[in-house]
């Protein structure tokens, strides 16, 4: 029972406290616990574009539990408590660091024009982002002095949130490396534990946040499948809950 | 005599290596030492748009001059030789770190809109940013795990550099205080000094790559002048001259 104060038959579904693009976040009868619900919803342009996948958020949800499973095993510490639904999570509650950690293996997406790169190439050392989690701001990309002084994190929390963010590379490259996928990048947050101000990861860990390539086919298993119009992204997602599902 | 293979009488300009958008650099009979001549161009938005200003090189090489003179005083260093006409500077030659080092004490520019931040602000402590210096790619700002994987610089490059250029912060603050000017942020340039490899500061100290504010007035004393369409930036430029002039 990782939170001191969780009892489970206790715990009841509370406030609607904020919709997201893809999940919403509920109170519930105890301060220190949050409930999480995914949505059915996929957006890109940071929400401009917007479409329905039923199904989707189970599938997110699934996905999350089970490399939160991973993360156990490395002794990374997160916020899932409980599963209570297909598409529900009991999570300890956090005051969330509004920064997007980003860690990226191999060169995609933005970075690719950004620098001059070639998509595929391999990163050696993999590079660590931030981007600033503010809507009206469009998540700008930021570094670690700017996060520091303009006190959006400090010093301290930035080292304990990259090495966190290494160990978390290095659990799920293993496991999607034993499934036939490569881990091209992802994003995570962080946040503070309600109840003891500790820095654990938050959020979720799905197709969603992340680049995934298959080894043989070479194709995307990603939300790329749908910002790319590139057909139903769920065909990538569903590959990914089986394969993961055979691991556990 | 800085350069162990320095011999002030034998210095003969050579071939013009590079026409920047300041600058013209040239080499010289002794292969560590190179020539750099200050052109009277005004630039903005990258070289996107270009003005010619009679006597502005002359203007930007002798604030230079004084700059890194106070420079030597708080053991900083740099690659400045020999003043051999008013605007040309022997210097020693290095290989440009491709890196645009920023510091900035006070919120202006683009960092303003990109964070939300309200011009003037104070930063504490002050920000320090890197743009990769690249003209197709017009400059994009970085982060460090960003340079050191695509081995623009190492780890231990940035910090000697990030180090170097507090120095220079608190020197070059210190000495536009004492002349009632603001120093809001500036940009270096360092290398590795052909003669041993050792990271040094190189290129220019000028108005050009700085934000300096006069203290009574809350004028612009710089390029900004220029880039907002304020009239002659060369009054702005005579003035720091004339003020840093009374100091040495
Ligand atoms: N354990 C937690 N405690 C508090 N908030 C959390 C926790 N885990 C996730 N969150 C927050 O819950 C919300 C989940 O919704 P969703 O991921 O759909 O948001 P979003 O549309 O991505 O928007 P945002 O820009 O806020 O991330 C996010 O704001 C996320 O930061
Ligand atoms: N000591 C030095 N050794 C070698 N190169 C130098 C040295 N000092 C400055 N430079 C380089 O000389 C050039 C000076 O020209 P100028 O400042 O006009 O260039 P620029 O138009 O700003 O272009 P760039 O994008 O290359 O900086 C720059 O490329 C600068 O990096
Ligand atoms: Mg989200
Ligand atoms: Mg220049």
């Amino acid at each position: 029972m990782p939170s001191s104060t969780y009892k489970d038959e206790e715990i009841q579904q509370e406030d609607l406290l904020y919709t997201g693009k893809a999940k919403q976040l509920f109170s519930t009868s105890n301060p220190d616990i949050y409930w999480l619900h995914y949505l059915d919803s996929a957006t890109a342009l940071n929400g401009k574009v917007k479409e329905e996948y039923a199904g989707k958020g189970e599938l997110n949800a699934q996905i999350t539990r089970l490399l939160f499973q991973a993360l156990d095993q490395a002794g990374i510490t997160h916020h899932l408590l409980k599963t209570v639904s297909p598409r529900d999570q009991l999570v300890e509650r956090v005051e969330i660091i509004p920064l997007e950690v980003v860690t990226r293996n191999v060169a995609a997406g933005h970075l690719v024009s950004r620098f001059g790169l070639k998509g595929g190439e391999v990163l050696t050392p993999p590079i660590r982002e931030i981007y600033y989690k503010s809507d009206p701001l469009d998540d700008p990309f930021m570094n670690d002095s700017q996060a520091i002084s303009l006190k959006i994190a400090s010093q301290e929390e930035l080292e304990t949130l990259y090495q966190m963010a290494d160990q978390v590379n290095d659990c799920l490259k293993a496991v999607f490396d034993e499934i036939g996928i490569t881990l091209v990048d992802f994003k995570l947050e962080f946040g503070r534990r309600s109840r003891d101000g500790k820095l654990i990861l938050a959020d979720e860990l799905s197709p969603d946040n992340m680049r995934l390539v298959d080894h043989t086919s070479g194709q995307s298993l990603d939300k790329d499948v749908f910002r790319q119009h590139k057909g139903d992204l769920r065909a990538g997602y569903r590959e990914i809950l089986n394969r993961l599902e055979k691991l556990f």
